[in-house]
This record gives structure tokens, C-alpha cells and sequence, in this order.
């Protein structure tokens, strides 16, 4: 943890990048409505992206309280999932993620580092079981906390 | 606002829909980044979805404090841009969409009115002026605070 140069927690902060002083309040407030089981327990370990087609099997493990609200959800071939990235720092402006120098704005990445760590992924719905649904298309932590589930598409 | 089965605000609960009592504590926060800019001042005149072709030009007006994070976004045809739909209430678990009595759960919808009224749209970006981005393809009313704004997909 001393190493600030290091990529392997999300505290560091590389050369080349630089953070902004973060806004003095909060505007809104989220509820998490579930976590996501997935094989992977370290950073290190999760792949660069989800594959919806070949990637492991996940478990989007719903608060029982929400159980309702998946009504129909099994008509969906395909979901939209936003988690929460709950171990990144939130205050940097810039990044280096190629390790070559380059620096790239936050908006212009898909990093988890961003002032509102929220993941967007569409997975393949595999099945459901009450409130477990079995999907494929992550590449998250386990026990990720997620925020919204919806159908990738409109109702028709 | 005294009518309860009205579609037209939020706070509004019609025959067939259900809520359920909000968990007693939030579990994460989030900043505004910006507001949206649309030609839509009231729900009933917002389109049904965005048109990332056609539709009219917005513009994603950054918070002066993450300029820096526009870096190299220009770079990007195509960004997803998360926003807060802030006028959803939050507790509804089965919603009946269509008005003809069919009952869908929350997560099977993409209403705003969701645990986190979190929306996500892809949209076509057609210039950077500083901190003032033009797109089309979005639906949200004028003002809509936007929490996060990303390449549609990771860099190569």
C-alpha cells in the first residue's frame, strides 16, 4: 500500500495523472439491490472486459426485497447491469491506463476510476431461479454491489 | 397532483401497481457531474426514446471541475451517458406500463421509476466546445442531471 505508483489498489495514482478536489456535497443517494457472484476474487484476476457468449457463468443474487420487481424478467434474452465499483478512488481528472505515458481523460475511459464509480455491462440472461438469475458477460469482482437491472432494449 | 391514478408526475401509483417500504439507509452517494440540455421542459413532450440519428441536438454541459476529464473525447463517435431521472419515485416493484391492466416488474422495464432512477443512453457526439458537448439520441427532459459519461465501448 506504500507504493503510490502501483496499479494494484485503486488509491494509487500513477505520474502523468492528476486529481481535482472532489465537490463538498452529495447530490443523490443509491440503494444497493443485490451483489454479483462471479469467480474472480481479485483485481488482478478479473478479464479486461465481460464475454456475453463464452464468459463464465454469474449470479446476480437480488435482495429478496426486490423480488417482485423481476416480473417478467425472464422474457429478456438480454439485461443491462449497473454495479457499483465500490473500491475506486472517485477524484481523478486524468489517467494513464496504457502504462506508456499517455494521458486520457476520465470521461474518455471505461475505467472504474470516475467521480460516480458506476459499471454498465449487458450479460445474457441464462436463467432464473427466484431471485438468482444466472447470466453470462461480466468481468467484476465478487460480491460486487449491484445498483439496476433492466432489459437491454425497450419493450417492443 | 391530487389525482392519484394520474400518469402524469411520478409520484403517481395506478390500479394493479405495488410499492414495497425502501430499505432504511443508503449505501453509496453520487455527484452531479452536469445537467442535459434538451428542447423537452415537460414528461408528456420527451420522446419515448432517443434517436441517435435523428433526433434533436443536446448538449451535456460538464461541471466546469471535470473539464480536464474530457480529455481525448472527441476521439469517441459514440458515448453512453448515465443520468439521474430525479422526479421517479423509487419504490414501485410492479408497474403496469401499457394501461391495459398487464402488471411487469420494475426490473423488466426501463421506466424511470426504479430503486435508483438511474437511465442510460447511447448517443451520437457531434462536437466538444469546451465543456458543452453536442449529441443527439437522447429522451430526458431539459435540466436532467447526468451522472456519468463513457465511450460506448472500452479502447481497442
Amino acid at each position: 500500500m506504500s507504493d503510490i505508483s502501483s496499479g494494484d489498489h485503486d488509491a494509487s495514482i500513477r505520474p502523468g495523472e492528476k486529481s481535482v478536489a472532489l465537490p463538498d456535497h452529495y447530490d443523490a443517494q443509491v440503494y444497493f439491490i443485490g451483489r454479483i457472484r462471479t469467480p474472480w476474487t481479485d483485481r488482478g484476476a478479473c478479464p479486461r472486459r465481460g464475454d456475453p457468449q463464452h464468459g463464465p457463468v454469474c449470479i446476480l443474487d437480488i435482495d429478496p426485497r426486490w423480488a417482485e420487481a423481476l416480473t417478467g424478467i425472464g422474457e429478456n434474452a438480454n439485461l443491462q447491469v449497473l454495479y457499483w465499483m465500490d473500491q475506486a478512488r472517485r477524484d481523478l481528472v486524468v489517467q494513464t491506463p496504457r502504462h506508456d505515458g499517455s494521458v486520457v481523460g476520465t470521461f474518455a475511459l471505461r475505467s472504474p476510476v470516475r467521480p460516480n464509480p458506476i459499471a454498465s455491462s449487458i450479460v445474457t440472461l441464462l436463467e432464473v431461479d427466484g431471485t438468482r438469475l444466472k447470466v453470462r458477460g461480466l468481468d467484476c469482482l465478487d460480491g460486487t454491489p449491484m445498483v439496476d437491472l433492466k432489459p437491454e432494449h425497450p419493450r417492443g
